[in-house]
């Protein structure tokens, strides 16, 4: 049998298809793991060698790293599609507020933050925080690790923006109360702080009583 | 002129006037200069010798901590009042709601605990955490630190019953959301927490946009 040899475009895509397939099973042992997945787990996931792994990444921190980042971008971009929905401002601004909700519920699991907190008997739990004590765990200040904060910064700051726009939206249509924006926009993000430290110190109340989006939004309703 | 030496009652009186004279003198320059305040300072408010300050109390903190358990004993004796009068739950709940938000902000206030928070890069806010924070300034494992501690305790639970008592009222009569009474519950505690994380954050912020009643009643309203 004559074995063609591939050629550098097919070798590329191989390894973007490798890798791809790696960091899929990743997300799927991280999300049921947590902080505690080894490479040899996500080898054993993804059916390759651990050397197979170290051939793509670094280490695991260099794999959340990428995964983080995949989800804060595909967030942004359905920030930006949300923006352009012909939904109604309160439509919008309860999709975002529940996909505020699910990104910090998701971080807390996959760091398993809880365990961390709970040592600490500190229990503030705002995005910063969170994005604080993810630097922390991934102890790596390489160039990566600070895209990764930055794009992380953006996000909080295209949430802020846009949930001040929608309110001053529905404001316009008579959706919402008339209180001053950027006030029920801080009641918004205080009561979502409040709820992740509610996660964080006490998950199980936490789970036991979500969803939250609906009781949060009556908070614009007059 | 004869001087007739007073009766074991009167001196009684007479220290009694005194201590309250002082305690109410460093409950004014508490609230002004918080926990920086020395017991010269209330010597010289309450117009007497630091040594007489002394001869009353061991030292500032014992000071505060009967001040603090003057304040919560009489919040306890308003909330019993608050359930016995004849206003609506709805009205009720936000005196509570109002009274909890001033309680943690007055401590705030006394206890500077917003520069010391800074320092901590830490930003939780709980009424636990406020008492954790009070407790370690006070430094005094004493009997008297530890009836604080229980009264405290006592506030917190007392709050947290009236709060959920009061909601359950509201359904009946039809006043508030159909949401179960533990869930509204919750989201009243930790849009307060969050709050008081503001108030320990940004102060400014928090001063800027107060009050937050209202808003954290219409979470209760379909």
């Amino acid at each position: 049998m004559i074995t063609i040899p591939r050629t550098e475009e097919e070798n590329k895509r191989v390894r973007e298809a490798q890798r791809i397939s790696i960091l899929e099973a990743a997300k799927n042992i991280f999300a049921r793991k947590g902080w505690s997945t080894t490479i040899t787990d996500i080898a054993s996931a993804a059916s390759v060698s651990p050397g197979l792994i170290y051939h793509y990444f670094v280490n695991k921190e260099a794999i959340f790293c990428e995964l983080l980042g995949q989800t804060i971008q595909s967030d942004l971009d359905i920030f930006q599609q949300l923006m352009q929905s012909g939904d109604t401002a309160a439509q919008r601004l309860e999709m975002l507020i529940s996909s505020m909700l699910k990104f910090r519920q998701d971080q807390i699991k996959q760091f398993g933050i809880t365990v961390q907190a709970a040592k600490e008997t500190s229990s503030s739990g705002n995005e910063l925080e969170i994005m604080r004590r993810i630097f922390k765990n991934l102890k790596n200040n390489d160039s990566k690790a600070k895209d990764l904060q930055e794009l992380m910064m953006k996000r909080v700051q295209t949430v802020h923006e846009i949930v001040l726009q929608l309110i001053v939206e529905g404001q316009k249509n008579g959706e919402f109360a008339s209180d001053p924006p950027p006030k029920l926009a801080l009641m918004i993000f205080q009561s979502i702080q409040g709820l992740t430290t509610l996660a964080l110190d006490k998950p199980e109340e936490y789970e036991q009583h979500y969803p939250y989006t609906d009781i949060i939004m009556r908070m614009l309703y007059s």
